[in-house]
C-alpha cells in the first residue's frame, strides 16, 4: 500500500495537517470529535499514530544521488566503491548517474535527483561545466551537497579534494632533484579546477628551482580518460623538441601510460632519455615497463569521506542542528618507481 | 503531497479497489451512490479520474536496482556504463549496489531494492552465491529480473550472457593451431558458471585436438580481480612444470597481465617460450609488452541489452501483455595480438 501522509487525512477530513498531527498525538487543544475522526481514519488506513510520528520525524528517503562525469575510469570506480561502502554502512541507497562530460545532461540529472527527493547529492563536475546555477538549486532546495575532485570554487558547500597544486609541485620537484631540467607537462582540459591546479603546481616547482617555464613544453590532452591522447602528445613532443626534453609530468596515469607506450615503441629509453611521472597511482602503474612513478590520491577514501560528511549534514539538517561546510584535503603520497 | 492510490480510497470507504477503479471510470455496474462517494473523495484529494488512471497505468517508480559483485573492475564499469546509458534514454534511474562477493549482503540488497519499490532488477551474482531463493523472491514479487554474466542456470528469468564455453574453446583452438601443445589454464573460482564454462571450453578444445588433458596444468585463481593471482600462479606453474608448458589461457585479462608480469620479470619470453591468451579485452591489453591476445565480450552492449530487455518486460507487465523470458547470447570476438 502506498504511503499515506498526514496531508491525505487532512484533505479527506477538510482540516489542517497540524490539526491531524496534534489529534494523532492526542493534544488537549483539539476537540474530541476531531480526534476521533482523525484516529478512526488513521486506523482504517492501517496507520497508528506512532507510525505516523515515525514517518514524520524520518521524512527521509534514505537515498543519495551521485553524479560523476565518467564511469569507465579507475579513479571514479574507486570513489564509487567508497561511496557504496559508506552508504551501505549507514543504510543509504545510491542513485548513480553519469554526466558523460555533458553539462546539459548534468543539469537534467540534478533536476531528476531533486524530483526523486534524495536526501543529499555527491558529485564531481563535468569538464564542460562553467555555470553552477544547478548546484545552487540543490543548496536552495535545502538538500546537502558535497563536491569532490572536480569542484566549483565559488559554490558554498562541503568539498572533499586533494591539494592538486602541492601534489604536482612535489612530483615535479622530485624530477628536478633527480637532475631532470627540461620537463614537459601533458595537462588536462583548460576548465577543470584540478587540471588548472596540477598545471600551476608544475609551473611553480620549475620557477622555485630557477628553471625557466617554457610554454611550448605544455600540451593539452582534451580527453584525459584515453591513453591515446598520451601517445599522440608524446609523438608531438618528440617531433617538436627532439632530444631537448628529459622529463614529463602528466595530469593522470592513463596519459602517462599512453606516452610510455609511444616512447617504448620508438626506442626512446625511459627513464634514461626521458623520465615520466603520472598522477593517481592507478594499479596498472605497478606493472608497466618500466613501472611508473605516480601520486596516490586515495580515491576510495575520497568516496567514503564525501559520503560520511554528507550523511552527517543530512542528520544535522533533520535534527535542526546548525553545521558549517567542511573542506577536506586528503593526503596524497608520491610513489616513486622506475620511470624516473 | 504523497501519492494516493486507489487502495487509500478503497480503504477509506471500505470498498474494493476494483470498485473504486470502476467508479472512477464511471462503469455502469457500480451504483450511483458509490460512484458519487468515490468521485467526491477523489476530488477532495485533488485527484481527477484521469490522473488516477494515469497513476494506475504508471504505477512505476521509474527506478531499476542493479547489483554487481565488484565495482573496481573494467568489465563491470563498462556494463554499468551501458546500463546507465540505456536507462537514461528511457528516463529510468539506477540504484547501484555492490555485493562485494558477499552472499548475505546480496540477499539484504535484494530486500532493500524490493522495499524501495524498484520496477526491475538487473544483477550479476557474487561468486559465493549458491542458494537462489532471493532471486526467486524477486520473481515472486512480480518484479522483472535480468541476470547477466554470472547467472543462475536454474532461475527462470531473462538472461544476457556470452557463450563462455565457445569463446574459451575458440581461444584455446587458436593456440593449438599456432602449434602450442602444453597449454595451462588459470581458471576462476569453482563456483561461478562463467568460470566453469571457460574451463570446459578449454578442456574440450584440447580433447577435440587429441591433446591429453593434464589437470596439473589447471590452477585456480580465487580472487580473480587481482593480477597478483596471475603473478603467483605463473610462479607456481613454472616451478611445477619448468619448460614443459608452452601456452596459457587465463579466465580474465587481469590474471593474464599478472602472469605476463611474472614472465617478463623472470626472462621467460612471451610468446617464444610461452604464449598467453586472456579474456575480456580490457583496454590495457593493447599496451602490455607484448600486447595481449584476448576475447572481446562487449560489456557495454551487455549492460545496454540487459536494460533494454528489462524495460520491455516492465512495460509489458504494466500493460498486462504476456512475455517470454529471453536468453540473449552476445557475440564474442577473438582479438589476436603479439602474446601468441
Amino acid at each position: 500500500m502506498s504511503k499515506v501522509t498526514l496531508k491525505v487525512i487532512a484533505k479527506t477530513l477538510g482540516i489542517s495537517t497540524s490539526t491531524v498531527s496534534k489529534a494523532l498525538k492526542n493534544y488537549s487543544d483539539i476537540n474530541e470529535e476531531t480526534k476521533t475522526k482523525v484516529q478512526e481514519l488513521a486506523k482504517k488506513l492501517n496507520y497508528t499514530p506512532n507510525s505516523f510520528a515515525v514517518s514524520l520525524r524520518m521524512k527521509e528517503s534514505k537515498t543519495i544521488g551521485v553524479i560523476i562525469p565518467t564511469m569507465v575510469h579507475h579513479f571514479f570506480s574507486n570513489v564509487i566503491e567508497g561511496i557504496l561502502k559508506e552508504a551501505e554502512r549507514n543504510n543509504y541507497m545510491i542513485f548513480l548517474m553519469q554526466s558523460n562530460e555533458d553539462f546539459e545532461l548534468e543539469k537534467k540529472q540534478i533536476d531528476l535527483l531533486l524530483s526523486k527527493g534524495v536526501d543529499g547529492v555527491i558529485m564531481s563536475l563535468s569538464n564542460k561545466t562553467r555555470d553552477f546555477s544547478h548546484l545552487q538549486k540543490v543548496i536552495d532546495s535545502n538538500v546537502p551537497l558535497i563536491l569532490f575532485d572536480k569542484i566549483a570554487k565559488t559554490i558554498n558547500c562541503s568539498k572533499v579534494l586533494i591539494d592538486d597544486r602541492k601534489a604536482a609541485y612535489d612530483a615535479v620537484t622530485h624530477l628536478i632533484n633527480k637532475g631532470y631540467k627540461r620537463i614537459a607537462h601533458f595537462r588536462g582540459d583548460l576548465n577543470p579546477q584540478n587540471s588548472i591546479d596540477r598545471f600551476l603546481g608544475y609551473k611553480k616547482a620549475l620557477l622555485d628551482h630557477n628553471i625557466e617555464f617554457d610554454p611550448t613544453l605544455v600540451y593539452i590532452c582534451d580527453n584525459n580518460s584515453d591513453f591515446s591522447d598520451g601517445f599522440n602528445s608524446a609523438e608531438k613532443l618528440i617531433n617538436d623538441h627532439g632530444k631537448n626534453v628529459d622529463g614529463l609530468f602528466t595530469v593522470n596515469d592513463l596519459i602517462a601510460i599512453g606516452a610510455l607506450d609511444y616512447f617504448n615503441k620508438n626506442n626512446i629509453k625511459v627513464p634514461e632519455q626521458i623520465a615520466i611521472f603520472g598522477f593517481s597511482n592507478w594499479f596498472m602503474t605497478k606493472i608497466t615497463n618500466p613501472s611508473l612513478s605516480s601520486i596516490d590520491q586515495n580515491a576510495l577514501k575520497m568516496g567514503e569521506k564525501s559520503t560520511e560528511i554528507l550523511i552527517k549534514e543530512i542528520d544535522y539538517k533533520h535534527k535542526g542542528i546548525a553545521y558549517e561546510y567542511q573542506k577536506i584535503i586528503l593526503d596524497t603520497e608520491l610513489i616513486i618507481r622506475n620511470s624516473c
